[in-house]
Parts: C-alpha cells; structure tokens; sequence
C-alpha cells in the first residue's frame, strides 16, 4: 500500500489535518489512496452520469450502481444514468476487446471531494472495479449517508483472479452461481472457473451428444442458454467464465451414456462416492478424439473465453494397465509409463483445442516436456511447481492454499502468496507468467445451502490477496475490515451468514437457537480431507449436521486466543479478565442448557461430548484465571490433561477452537500431569 | 377444535397412552385432529405417491412438497412422485372448476401411522391444504426427522381467507409477491387481494390504454406477461387473485395520461404524498362509461377470477362540488349529495362488470340500496356495517381489525372475529353471507425491503381465526405456535426475520448489532395512522430509519409483561425474580453502550430519547423489584413520574412497550407523586 506522492488533486488536502488512513473498509486495498476530511452526500438527490466512451454494460453497471446505493442506504434512488454533471461521474476512454482477455487494462482513478466524485478508467473494466470501491465507501454518519472524500489510484497486482466452483459433487443451481459472481465482483475477482463435469455429474447440456447430460446428471445440468446467461451476467461484471471439462479421468458421468469412450467396458453408472476412481477416457483410439473434437468444437462456440480448462488431474491408471489394447498401444509408441500416454493425450486435446482456437488450461499433471508454451498450469501443488513451469517458459496461476474446502481461516490464505515461497526467486519474465490465482470451492461437503458460508467471507482475503499491493499484510487489519465487508456482501445476497441461523433452526425443530449457537460458535468443521475419513459420505449422504451448519472459520474463538495472550502477557493480569471470565462463565454453563437438546435429538446427539469438552474446558479456564489472578499456582490432576487431550480431538467432525488458549490459561496456571 | 369422536381409525390408538394434544405446532389448527405415539420416519428413501384424479397442478404439488421437505430436513430427496405406494399417498377423488370460485371444497383428511401417510380430498384444493399441513408436521427427533402419527380431518371455517397487497404506494416487485404467495399457501389462504392502482401508481399495463401505465407509473408496473405469471404461481397454490381497481377515487395516477376521465381540468401529476385526495373520476359522462368499459373488458379477460374490486372508498367529492356540469346533472337526476352519484356510478360500473361476467367488490361506501344482490362488501368499518349488509342479503368479508399497517400485536388481531361482535347475532343465512376477510397491507410504510416484516407472522394469526373452528382462541398458544411458524415460514423465502439484522447493520454501519438491538427488540413502531402526524412522508421518503427497521411486536416486551404479572401475583416476590433483575440489567447498562454510536448518527440521533428513557427506566425498574422483594416502601420523587410519563410517549415514531410492566413494578413499590 503506498499513499499518494503529494496530495496535489485537491487543494482541501493541502490544509487537511493528520487522518488516520487506515481506518478505511475496503476490500481488497487500493494501491494508493489519500483520505480527505470532508465528505459526499448520498442523499435523493444522488445522480450517476456516463460520458466518454459508453456502452450498454456500462449504461446497466451505472444502473445497478443506483439500485445497489438505493439497497445499501434504503433512500429511493432514481434508477438511471444521465448524461452529465451526475453527483458521481464515469468517464470511461474507450472500450475493451468484444471478448475478455485474461490481461486486461483494470485500472481507475477516483476522487470523491464534497461537490463531487469523479471515477475516470482507460477501458469498462476499470469502470467496474471502481464502482464496486465507491460502493464500499458509502458509510452513515453525521449528515446521514455519505461518502469520505478520497483520491484513489488503483489497479490489481495479478490479472487472473478466480473461484472455482464444482457444480458436479452437488449441484449448484443457477441463482446460487449468480449471487456468487456478484459477490466476486464486489471483490474485484474476475474468474469464474466452472467445473462443470466429474464422475458425479455431467452439468452441461451437448446438444451435439445429448446422453452425456441426459444420462449423466439425474437432470441436473445447465441447458445452454442457462450459460449463454450466466456468460452475460458475468461479463456485465467484468468476470470471465473459464469452463472446465475434466479429462481423461474424473469421467465417470460420460460414460453412462457413451461408454465407448472409456478404457474399460461397461456399463457405467453415475458416480456416488468421493475420491479418485478409475474410469479414465481411452487415449488410444481415434474414434474418441473425433468424438473430442465435435464435443470441444460445440462447447467452444459455447464459451467464449479464449481458454479452456480441461483438468488432467488424478488419473489413477488401473484401466489403462488392465487394457491390452492400451498397454499394445504404449508399448508400439515407447511409452514408458502412464504419464507419457497422459502427455499423448494431452497433446492432441491441445491440438484439437488449437484448431477451435483455445488455449489449454490444466492441473499440475499435464505439466509434460514438449507441451506447447501457451498452456496454463492451475497449480495444486504449490509455488514450487509453477516456478518451475514458468522457467520452463509455462504460464500458471496458483490454487495451493486457496482450496475452501480444506476450512481454514482466512489467515491461512491470506498469507499464501502466488509469487511466495519457492515462485519468490524469479526473474522478471519468469514472476510475468504467474498470471494469479483461483480459490477452489469443491463441493463434496457443500449444497446449495451452505456453499456461500463456505466461499465467503474467507474468499475476500483471498481477493485481496490477487488484487492489493504484496505489502498490504497485516492480518489484523484484514480481519477488521472483512469483519465488515462480510456483512456488506449480504446485500448482494449471498447468504453466507443467514443460512446459519436457518441451519441451526433446522436442528434445534425452530425452538431458540441460542445455547446451540453458543456451542456452535466456538466449533470449526474438521481440516482438509477429514470428514470422509471419519464415515463413509455419498452424493447421498445429507448434509444437514452441525458440522454442516458450523463456520469453517470461529471469529469468537480467534479473537478469545487473542484476548488470551493480552492477558497472559500483561503483568498484572488484568487485562480483559472481566471479559474472559464472561465468556467462560458462559460457556461452563452452557452445556445443562443444552443436554436436553442434544440427547433427544438423532441429528444432534453425537455433539453431546463438544458440548461436554466445552464445559468441561471452561470450568478448568475459569479456576486457571482465578489462579493467575491470585498468583496461587494449581497442580492439576490428571483427569484435566486427558479432557484436555480429549477436548482438542474431533468428535462428530468439529473442533473446539477455544480448546488451545483454554491449555494455555490451564499451563500458565501450574503443571499439567 | 374437536377432537375425533372415537379412534377407530387405527388400532394402535386404541392402546395409546395419553398424549397431550395441544403440543402441535400446526398453524392454523385443523378442525379435528388426535395426536398417536408413533412417528413415520422422513428418510432418504422417503417418496410420494398420486392416485385417483392427477393433473399437472397436482404434480407440480408433490414436486414441489418433496423439494421443500429436502429444504425443511437437508435430505435429498428424488424430485418427482410416484405413481404408487409413496410413503406419502396422496388420493383425490376428482377435478375442480376451471377457475376457483369462492366457494370450494378445501377439505382433506390427513393420515399419518409408523408405516405411511394418507392425504385424501375429494377435490385438489384440499390436496393443496393437506400438503401444508404435511410439511408443518416435519420434525427432528431420536431417529432423525419423522411426522408424528396423526388423524386430521380439516376444513375451514370461512371460504374467503384473503390478503390485500398494496403495491401502488410503494412498488412491490415480482419476488416479493411470489414469496407472500407461498407463505400465504402455507398458512392456507387462499386469496391474493391485488390493489393495482391508487393516486401514487398505475401498477399494471393496459394494452388497449398504455398511457395508463406509461405515464401513471414512473416504469414500475407489472406487464400483463407478470400477471398471468403471479395469477399461474397463485392459482398452482389454490391462491385465487383479486385485482382492484379503486374508483372514482384514489384515481389521480389515471388522469397523468387521461384526464379527460377526471371531474376537473388537468395536467395531472402522479400524486407524491399520502391522504385523501380530490381528483375523481367524472361519473357524469358517457365517453367515460365508454373508457371504462374498454379498459375494465381487458382486464376481465386478464384475470380469470369471477370477482372484481373497483374499491369505492374515499370520495373526497370536493372536485364534484366545484364542477358545474357535474352538480347540474345532480340536480337533474335528482341526486340528493355525492352518495347518490356515487351509487349511480356504481350501479353503471356494476353493468358492465355483468356484461364482463364478473361480480362486484368494493369497500363499505359501495353499499346502496338498489345495488344487485350479487356484490360483495369488504368492510373497513366493522361487523355492525358487515352485519346489516348481510341482513339485505349482501354478501361481505371483513377487513375492519385486519389492518397490518395500524401496527398491532397478534393477539388484536386473533380476536377479530367476521362473525364475532355485531356479527355474531345473524341468522344462518346472514352468517353464510359473511364469506371471510382479508388482512390489509397498504404500503404507505413499507418497501420490498420490510413488506415481509409487516405482513409475517402476525398474518398467520389472521389465517388461523379465518381456518380453525370458532373456539381455538387461546392467546398464549397461538404465539407458542406463531414463533414456529414465524421460522419455520423462512424456508419459503420470506424475509421478515432476516430483514431485520441487515436493516440494523445498515444503521451501525455493519458494526457490531447487538446494543442496537437491545433497544429495538423493546420498541414498537406506532400505530394507527400516528406516523404522518409526526413528520410529512412523501414516496420519496426514505423509509431506513429504526421505525421502519424495528418489528411491529416486541415479544420481548409481550414476555417481559407476562413475567411482571406472575411475579407479582407471586406472594413472596421470587418467581421470576432473577430474569426481571438481568434483563432491566442489560436495559439499564445498554445507553452507555449506545450513546456514542446514537449521537454521532445522524439516522439514529432521533432515539437518543429512546435509549436514554429504557436506561432510566430500567433504573426506576430494578429498584422498584429490590423494594417489592425486601418489603421496603418507596416514595418516589416527582422526576421519576416525569420520567414515565415521557417515556411512555413516542418519540422518533417508535414507543418503549416495557413502560407500561415497568410502571407496574415502580407503582408496586410506592406511590408515585
């Protein structure tokens, strides 16, 4: 983050007082910004004018604009554009290519003074960006609603920033994918990557092979104009739609309706289970590469994105061993292993992409010497990775650490950088190529319910992360303002915090949710692949448990570990006493409230021993307070260690957050046993 | 409510123990019911079944019922019925008319063993009515998610269950209604009171005459692809859809583009303010007569139902007055005042709704003694003017009592009776005159933003008095029950829960909620028509401060009134005691909390006065328990009336609704000076 040489714009800052520049909300940071002291009224009076260059997406953002200000401040605003002298104007230089390139010009300039607000960019894509910043200055004050005064110059650090969304393990419908893409824009990320087939689910209808949809997806599945659509309300918001049609394994739903394509006979069913299984398309055969240039050649009229994602991850390689055909096949062509025949696959997908005029994006695995250099490689595997393919001349974008189905904090992401670790050490054309990244939403564990609670507000930091200067990084001040841009990003309606208490209503039959909550606060769904470790999960299987309503992130239980460690290092240990004796005063009481919930209920009953461990927790936290308090040292037995042990251990795959500052209260308080 | 005479119907409840049959959550009550033992499991494998008479409606309806018990549980469940053996059998025995009368067969009998459910009816809207009951059933328990076994034998007490939405005085869009629609259904109404045009808006466009629409609705109407879609979406719901054309009054949005209808000259202006206005409809002439007949064939060929609401309410007559040709051709006719002219308008619209096929509602103002038989009277005034039309062999709903916008409690609402008060001594014919009534949500006060708010769940009240037998009118169990079904209501997308921590958030900011909703959990907005003497409204008014944030009944204060009743009918003061002390705590400490964010808002400055008042009293509140609880007398000082007396007025439009339980506990502690 760096401010502005010298406030040079307006002559008020000559005179301005010292302003705290940090108190400021946006998300992600703009790369320099200077506040004033004065403000911009957004009252009825408020106006939006166009000029310079104007076209009908920007006519509609300018619209939206109005109607979004008109939601956030509840004043009736009129609903269109004018002309000119709008209380904000934009002022766009010229326009864009018809189709979205992935390196686009998305810079902008706006200064808000108290007559007015200016927001000037080269091309509509800073247009966007930069109404989206000026949305998120409007605040209530004073006066009422208004907006700070402000020089912003702004452009993003990375050109690729992307969620991927996996509408195959459970499907995503068509209203859940638009409130998402809205919410992605709010946040300046501008690619949605569609995973729209997998052994579960072939999400897409071909009119060109009409079983691969029809057989392949219980019904549900995008028609084609439900993408044209999707297609056009993302590119209204400057998002590219990157399509992914994952090959040759993870292919389980084509083969229901065309098993001539797979490497072993069928007959093939959709698949229900999790994980990496072994029906792989056969790479041997011309009759299939035919069939992937027909269907290639149909879904690239579709999308018009120049890439093309085409997956190439976790081929397991068992039907390819046990076909003799195929190993006759290796063996003619002096392949030595599965990974060459992979690499033989790959290279004529990216001829026949070539000839439909894509560029091939694909995961770690199709990383092969004598790929041609214009792939991309979606990195799962780390910077280590993509350095590596970017000296080989390869561009990348990085998806290790951004994966939101592993359910870490925000924290956790944030500090994953695309040029971090081993990627730090390139050279100038080596760091070009590393375009972004792409935070993952696989949804083995998510539906329509609770998929937002998972992408947001975590994806922010995320944004933030792509978007912002590489020295924005205090991670304090990120969880401040996500803290508020997670309640903003409600009025685009994502329901990432209103499906929780609905999910907990579930549970508790719509008596008070309160004594769950309290519980359910503190928890975190289980890490990484954990959840189909501790029982066995199909398409199926429902996803209506606590763990399922839980937020992958506890702020109570991040800002107790905080409150924890300002007492322990306060000598007097004062500080935040009160506070933390209230919160475990609460938390020991909690569980007589909440027995008689849990032990009647089927759904519930298995969060008996979290609801215990907590108590239990908080019991031991309050007499370890009093002791630091008093200065009077505890020996502890041993059944507090073993609860202790107990209680950091998963039960109905949640964990107690609060458990780890609880031990460092109980340590600092005498020897454990 | 009876119960079933004697069990036959299933062995098992020959052998049941007693169970206790008030703790349902069924809203409104069935008619007959008798609670079993058992439960039926609703599982994966759970399914539904159609037999006897099918059609499409009817299909839709299982489809629907299985989608929403996978929302309800979060178990997928297969999208489509069965043809057989469903583990919900749903039997109806045959068609009903083409277009619903108001006069149906919504009766249904409802089944419910350990080894499967049974809906029948003898026509699909008892089907419909059936399928609610259902869902409402839908609970956890030991085994997961079960009905309970049940009889039901259900029908409702009047046929005419209606609710008026007002979408002219603030526009209502197409989501909002559809949602009320469908938690209209699920509380078994059956009547969308469509209230189309008024002074601020024309909501709907005329083909024959676009400049109704063009110029007399600023762009926000419904075009008539809209309403056939909302008339489809509410007749799939056994929702029948009355649309009301108010005049001769309450037309000045009409005379924008023809006011050539209007008594006197024009330019007319869409009207901006709320009231009674003058502009009227000229019923003097024939080319009038001859527009409306025009304007009212399009519409009756739009909207299917039989019935059709020309309003009538509200004739300022002040331009009748001042029109020559107008008075001239009173004295011709021989016309004693406006009455008279408005009943002869009446009678000629009357004509040609006949000659339309359809039949005549309107307001009390209609009423005239040689109007046909055959229209139908919606009283604002009350059962005495509903009693004597019925008596001239009119038919009439009540609306009187039925108010949502007077802004009161549930329990007022309950007690309305169409047949009660004056009402209640008609003869069998009289009563069968008295078809139902409607809930009124006029929209002076209310955006799309907190509609919901107003109508749910003080509505399902109404629903309830409209449904269940003439004896279920225990208050306390209706709210025990209206609390479910408020959250229960959320799974059908209305908003009136969720609106309100966003409209909070909005006023803090999106900083932390809590302190303000410690204050507004206790407020009420006022009532009756209080909100325009305190300040001038206009459409443009913005409509986002606490009031219109604020729910229209404070169950917090409704509990906390109880509470202060049985503690002080408690001889020895303890019942309650500790929860009175904690909750006049957090009262008494919230306006340190408050203050700051209060006094530097200008949006929330006005309930400064609010805060402060709860914080005193709540002061005044927990000494006056201390004294009731040790015996001691106070005397208290002048300043702590002064203090109640303010605080039991309104200020910033919202009112304290604890005041008056406080005042009981400070009165029971010592004479108040």
């Amino acid at each position: 983050m760096k401010r502005l040489p010298f406030p040079i714009l307006f002559t008020i800052i000559l005179t301005a007082r010292v302003i705290p520049q940090t108190e400021h909300t946006l998300m992600p940071v703009p790369e320099k910004f200077f506040f004033g002291t004065g403000v911009l009224l957004v009252d009825s009076a408020f106006s939006v004018s166009l000029s310079g260059y104007i076209e009908p997406r920007l006519e509609r953002a300018a619209t939206r604009t109005l109607a979004r200000l008109s939601l956030q401040t509840g004043i009736p605003l009129s609903g269109t554009p004018v002309r000119s002298g709008g209380r904000l104007e934009i002022h766009c230089d010229g326009p864009a290519e018809g189709v979205q390139s992935a390196i686009e010009d998305e810079s902008y300039t706006l200064m808000i003074s108290a007559a007015g607000a200016r927001l000037s960019a080269a091309r509509p894509y800073g247009i966007l960006r930069g109404l989206e910043t000026f949305l998120q200055l409007v605040e209530s004050g004073r006066e009422g609603f208004h907006v700070r005064e402000v020089q912003i110059e702004d452009k993003p650090r990375f050109p690729w920033r992307g969620v991927l969304i996996d509408v195959c393990r459970h499907w995503i419908p068509m209203d859940v994918l638009k409130r998402n893409i809205d919410a992605m824009a709010a946040v300046k990320m501008n690619v949605l990557h569609w995973h729209l087939t997998e052994d579960q689910g072939f999400r897409i209808e071909s009119k060109r092979f009409p079983r691969l949809h029809q057989m392949g997806s219980d019904g549900k599945y995008f028609t084609q104009d439900q993408v044209r659509e999707i297609i056009a309300y993302a590119r209204d918001r400057g998002i590219r739609v990157v399509p992914e049609f994952d090959m040759p394994g993870h292919t389980t739903s084509w083969f229901v309706g065309h098993p001539e394509l797979a490497s072993a006979p069928g007959p093939y069913a959709i698949e229900r289970g999790w994980g990496i299984f072994d029906p792989t398309i056969d790479p041997t055969r011309e009759d299939v590469y035919n069939f992937l240039f027909a269907f290639i050649g149909e879904m690239a009229v579709l999308f018009p994105d120049p890439y093309f994602h085409i997956g190439g991850d976790e081929v397991s390689g068992k039907h390819w061993d046990a076909n003799p055909a195929i190993t006759e096949f290796k063996r003619k062509h002096a392949m030595l292993d599965n990974h060459d025949l992979q690499a033989y696959f790959n290279k004529r997908v990216s001829a026949i992409l070539q000839r439909h005029g894509k560029r091939m994006v694909g995961w770690d695995e199709i990383m092969y010497p004598d790929l041609p250099k214009d792939i991309v490689v979606q990195s799962w595997r780390g910077q280590k990775s993509l350095a590596a393919g970017a000296r080989d001349g390869y561009t990348g974008i990085l998806s290790y650490g951004y994966y939101l189905d592993h359910i870490r904090p925000a924290s956790f992401h944030y500090q994953i950088d695309p040029l971090g670790a081993e990627a730090a050490d390139l050279n100038g054309d080596g760091k070009r190529r590393i375009l972004g990244g792409e935070a993952c939403m696989w949804a083995e564990f998510v539906t329509a319910e609770n998929i937002d609670s998972r992408i947001w507000p975590r994806t922010a930091a995320i944004a933030e992360r792509l978007w912002s200067p590489e020295s924005v990084r205090d991670t304090n001040d990120m969880y401040r303002r996500l803290e508020v841009t997670s309640g903003w990003l409600e009025w685009l309606g994502v329901t990432h915090r209103s499906s929780y208490p609905l999910m907990l209503q579930r549970l508790t039959n719509h008596k008070p949710i309160e004594a769950l909550q309290t519980l359910s606060d503190v928890l975190e769904p289980v890490k990484f692949y954990e959840r189909p470790r501790a029982r066995r999960y199909t398409s199926f299987t429902p996803l209506n448990r606590l763990v399922d309503a839980t937020r992958p992130e506890s702020d109570r239980a991040r800002v107790f570990a905080t409150r924890v460690d300002e007492f322990l290092a306060d000598p007097e240990r004062k500080k935040n006493a009160d506070l933390l004796h209230r919160w475990l005063s609460v938390w020991e009481a909690n569980h007589a409230k909440l027995e008689p919930l849990l032990s009647s209920s089927g759904i519930l009953r298995e969060t008996v021993p979290l609801s215990q461990n907590l108590s239990h927790l908080a019991a031991v936290g309050l007499k370890a307070l009093e002791s630091l308090q008093s200065g009077k040292e505890i020996v502890w037995d041993k059944d507090t260690g073993a609860m202790l042990d107990d209680a950091s251990k998963p039960h109905a795959e949640l964990l107690i957050m609060v458990a780890p500052a609880i031990r460092k209260l109980v340590e600092g308080a005498g020897a454990l046993r």
